[in-house]
């Protein structure tokens, strides 16, 4: 651990990444993939209920992943309660509700913002029920992305576009009750090709301005274009106190939907250390979300190794000698500062970590630990017959 | 027309315009879409004999698009005599023939790439079916497109990858009859996103060259990182003799396949201008061959626009003065040799095309004429039951 | 001109083309280049009396560039009020004033956001210097391109750079004359690598908002990552009433800063279909700006043609069959809207900016007027000795 | 450590890091910066004598920096012999000798590519004066990146050019005595923004292999458009036996030449375990040098940096467990792959590389051994008058 471990910044540390949580989407534990081909897997999860057993999973070796998004309609049961109830006896919780603007035939040429008011009239009833599964499941993030745009120049009016967004927006808010939140997402391209309607920071931002107070920002790692710098624009949401949460995941080039932290641990741990930085780790409304295809791994261990890259990434941020840090930069040190920060990055914070888990009673490796419970083959074994999830249901 | 339409320059790009001809692929008459949705239509065809009466639609009314790609399996018939004969009542030819390398289930981690050599020869064997359709329809290309890579560094030994791959493709090239062509495909990302095996020109070439004379190169418009000079890669190719054919299609960000030509006009024109510098419009064996997908748009209409747009390409090319453009480059005179190209580009073309149309006995406007031939409405109406076709069928 | 030539649509679009005006920067007309290497050329200007001798031969050709933007302190003079007369007697007018924040050598860590409040205060005061021209001249436009930014993660504290920039900028702006307006520029990348201050226009419009209805953005047509939707920008920055001015250049990779709508003239297109849309043309506080470095080519034909090519898709889309679009736009037709626009696009639209300028008195062609002028021949054979102009002096 | 460190891993490790060399630029020790600004700093080199006795404090501290490539002309000394001696009393070698085709006035439209033959010629004879340097010095590489290009479409004939390359490269390959190489560097834009003439590594490759055996191909860690896999390049060009050289830096987006390994170290990382995995460490022909521009932090400080993170990156791909990576990469264990590198790159290889150092009597931390030096100091110091060396000399 070199030098950075001093007791006091390791104690600390350590109590930060205690109460550290992650949220895990219910998707995740059914098939994706691309336009392609989706490959399935054996024993993915059938079910809304299935899917919370698999996240429970990952809750229980991690310790860190207490609650589980879900998506409405893929998600949808007779019973919320029933299903919120079952989650409560696995040790988790229901989180964000996600909303679906993409696979109505509808939808063809935009939802909240389709030029036929009766089709964005249908786009904003469907947040109603939205509203409601968050009431039954006591879930207080209403998340929205939306996945509308064109593809040829001049195919609709880019401004009436907005204009008929902020409508549809302002009455999905007015559906809200007081402590619910309305987490707004942005996505540079696709499924959509010449404009999304929703490109960037800030037009999301715009839009939650024009809402109120409780409206706040999503940032997908993934949806930005290239050579943008993330963590500047986590800086400037939670200047202006607008960042509700993350939609964490890993990309190359596109939308990749990767394991958060394997294609750039680096700029992970920037994120997390502006997170740090601004004491908006715990308690500052920001949520931290994974997004993540599972393509062709494993979903279960492919979340356990998402949650272990955020944590990693996280104690490395705790981990940075912030006194350092800020006299050299105070003093122009550029490369004094730039290396308090990479000295952490390459501290390897896997002992730690490990320490954390064994004194809160967990396996030190969750992913080990998982591999050998038997789980992966029980439900690959268990769980024939029926349709396995997808983002078709 | 300004000038650059003298009489000699315009007798010699209306003979070559005459004579110009476009591959349209069987799959633009099918329905397509993102992973999120795919948007049905009506009156779209389902079944291969279907797609060629809309492909002959397109050539109907364009006169310039004669030939159709199939693609197996999607397009697999019980008798490819009878469809090619089809094909011959309707106007048109069977193209190429592409084979495909990512539905399969076993494909999962690669295809021609695969670790596992039993995976490998059953796509290998693919191709062998796939030249026997070749056979049965007079087809003289067979198209591979490698889908093959890898999402997570270290997932699969990226040298292993090219080793297999040569040889997998040299026990496909070995299928091939005398007068047969392998066009080989090259894209950087997608379906996966750590690496593809073929991602570049240099790969595709490299494999080209060590198979023999009769693999050339596929250079699909859409398939290359930003800012990459397109039309320096046809160059190139050209140069070395191994430009095979063309995808075309317009992107913005990804592989948007979109309508050639709809996104930036001038960089479609700045292709066709290096074909035309380098006499390869005609009989040079370039295949120009659209390879699109009309998610929103209707397939037929969305396919006589992308041919108008690569004839205006075209006819603004053959009308630069070239005696001007290379007097001006051989002095240095960069403006000047810029304009010769953008005095070709700001003309309009469409009067010079209509032209040639009426000379052919074809209407003035081939999408307006397709509008008011009541085709769209007339298969609306009558392709009722079945499964619309798809990339899955 | 096909059918979009209703006369009262050229009726319209001559009359806006009669009043559109372009601001030339005085810098243009100095040496620029890389990092690499300067190259000069003969008979470029020596002092801002000959920058300004020379974008008057740009507005004495083509009618529309009547004013000069002037950068600080690349243009100072002893004696500002004679440099306007000056300007007044060539029949051009003093433009915006663009402060220079990227040539002291205390800037190396930054100027607005530096550490050190002295080098901030000596980058506000700088301000001071440019208020004073613009008084001196009558500009009315402070233009503000902050070069600031770190190389190195950690090098700086993100949010501190971004709280020293509000403050620094608010001393700016409370030197600022009623009527006149401080003019925001953002960059996504270079001079610094890692993070610029301002790198979108959601950070330049915070930063304007917190500061007042003096403070807009400008948007410099080369400052975006690949990808990246401009007309959206565009679009967005007029709906909430803060789009300052226009930088215009293009690119290809980076700030490229070569003639605009020479990389991609159909973007240019669509960005000003969206001023046309929004009735932004005249009279909406847009300033219309050129900032162009043309290092291999001269720089008087090199700023007519800019002129010209902004001229050229001014008209193309003036000339949008707007009732056209709108109808096809309600009833969802893709293709029909795409074409509306695409077909003004395809117009040669030369003839009628010809007629346009022999309405005014001027040639049909600037650009070959001016060759044949002598006016390159005299700059070259009478400005021998001095030094010539570059962002050095 | 981990489990990585097994005895024998370990001692492998550290034999081969022992072993390990990195080429410095001399160009590192004099200033640089960007198009807008070149920042001085105190003691600074002023003539190739004192860069290279800064770059042998890089090597005193590191014991991994032996060699310093110059460039001509700007390290043009009289006798170039007396160099060599000065170099090797302070324990370093020359390297690789860089030719400048960028800085001549004549070379504004090209070098080797211009349409002026007698334009290439300088440039050819340019190359004879840098192999004399060779030959005085000891220097076996010939190192040419060639900035020609263009910045309009049109602007000169892009084949025609490539036909002049390969003429003048052929005139600069004969000049080469046995043993000698010519390593020929690729770059996708800048400084030129249209098209590069050698844009890709396809493009020098096919140069490489129509010059004969002893030409290779540099790859430029910075020349790469976005989303490029550079690891894939290196294993291709190793497959084919021409991986010459390494330019080692970061970018966050353009060709930013910042310390190699400060972007993003996952990165640095894969490259080197494609190295590795082809043990092509040592003793393969691969000239691992570093290309990078302090242009705002320290220089000697800067280099030692890049050293150390070079050396970092090595030693975690030496540390990869081989074995594990093959058995999971054949069983199609998506995952455990990943993880195997992974696993090495978490590891904290800083102790490991420390008691490298103290095995060869070097300080355990050369980058505070330096610090604590009074080098820089003295230098600042006695480095008073003369010009300190830039780009420009």
């Amino acid at each position: 651990m070199t030098d950075l471990g001093t007791p006091d910044r390791r104690a600390r540390a350590l109590a930060a990444l205690a109460e550290q949580t992650i949220e895990l989407p219910s998707w995740a534990f059914g098939n994706s993939g691309t336009r392609f081909k989706v490959f399935g897997q054996p024993g993915v999860a059938r079910d809304p209920f299935e899917k919370i057993e698999d996240a429970a999973q990952v809750h229980r070796y991690t310790g860190a992943a207490p609650r589980v998004s879900l998506h409405v309609p893929w998600d949808l049961v007779d019973d919320f309660s029933k299903l919120a109830a079952h989650a409560a006896d696995l040790g988790v919780a229901i989180g964000a509700i996600n909303s679906n603007l993409f696979q109505d035939d509808d939808y063809r040429l935009g939802s909240l913002t389709h030029p036929d008011e009766a089709v964005r009239d249908k786009a904003i009833a469907h947040h109603a029920q939205c509203v409601d599964v968050m009431r039954a499941t006591g879930s207080t993030d209403l998340k929205l992305w939306l996945p509308d745009g064109t593809n040829y120049a001049g195919q609709d009016d880019l401004r009436a576009r907005q204009d008929r967004l902020a409508d549809s927006l302002q009455q999905v808010y007015a559906m809200l009750d007081p402590g619910m939140r309305l987490l707004l997402e942005y996505k540079f391209y696709e499924p959509y090709f010449y404009a999304m309607d929703i490109p960037d920071w800030g037009t999301s931002l715009l839009h939650c301005l024009a809402l109120g107070d409780q409206a706040t920002v999503v940032l997908d790692t993934g949806h930005h274009a290239p050579g943008t710098n993330i963590e500047f624009i986590v800086m400037q949401l939670l200047r202006v106190g607008r960042l509700g949460a993350f939609d964490f995941n890993s990309r190359y080039y596109g939308d990749d939907d990767l394991i958060v932290g394997s294609a750039d641990p680096f700029q992970l741990f920037r994120i997390m250390n502006e997170i740090v930085a601004a004491d908006a780790l715990l308690g500052a409304g920001v949520n931290f979300m994974l997004d993540q295809c599972h393509n062709i791994e494993p979903k279960i261990p492919g979340q356990i190794r998402s949650v272990l890259n955020v944590q990693e990434a996280t104690a490395k941020a705790l981990l940075v000698d912030r006194e350092a840090l800020a006299a050299a930069q105070a003093s122009g040190d550029v490369l004094a500062a730039h290396g308090a920060l990479t000295d952490a990055f390459a501290t390897d914070v896997r002992p730690l970590l490990a320490e954390l888990r064994e004194s809160k009673g967990l396996d030190a490796d969750p992913y080990a630990a998982y591999a050998r419970s038997g789980h992966a083959e029980r439900i690959a074994r268990e769980r024939i017959g029926g349709t396995q999830a997808s983002w078709g249901a």
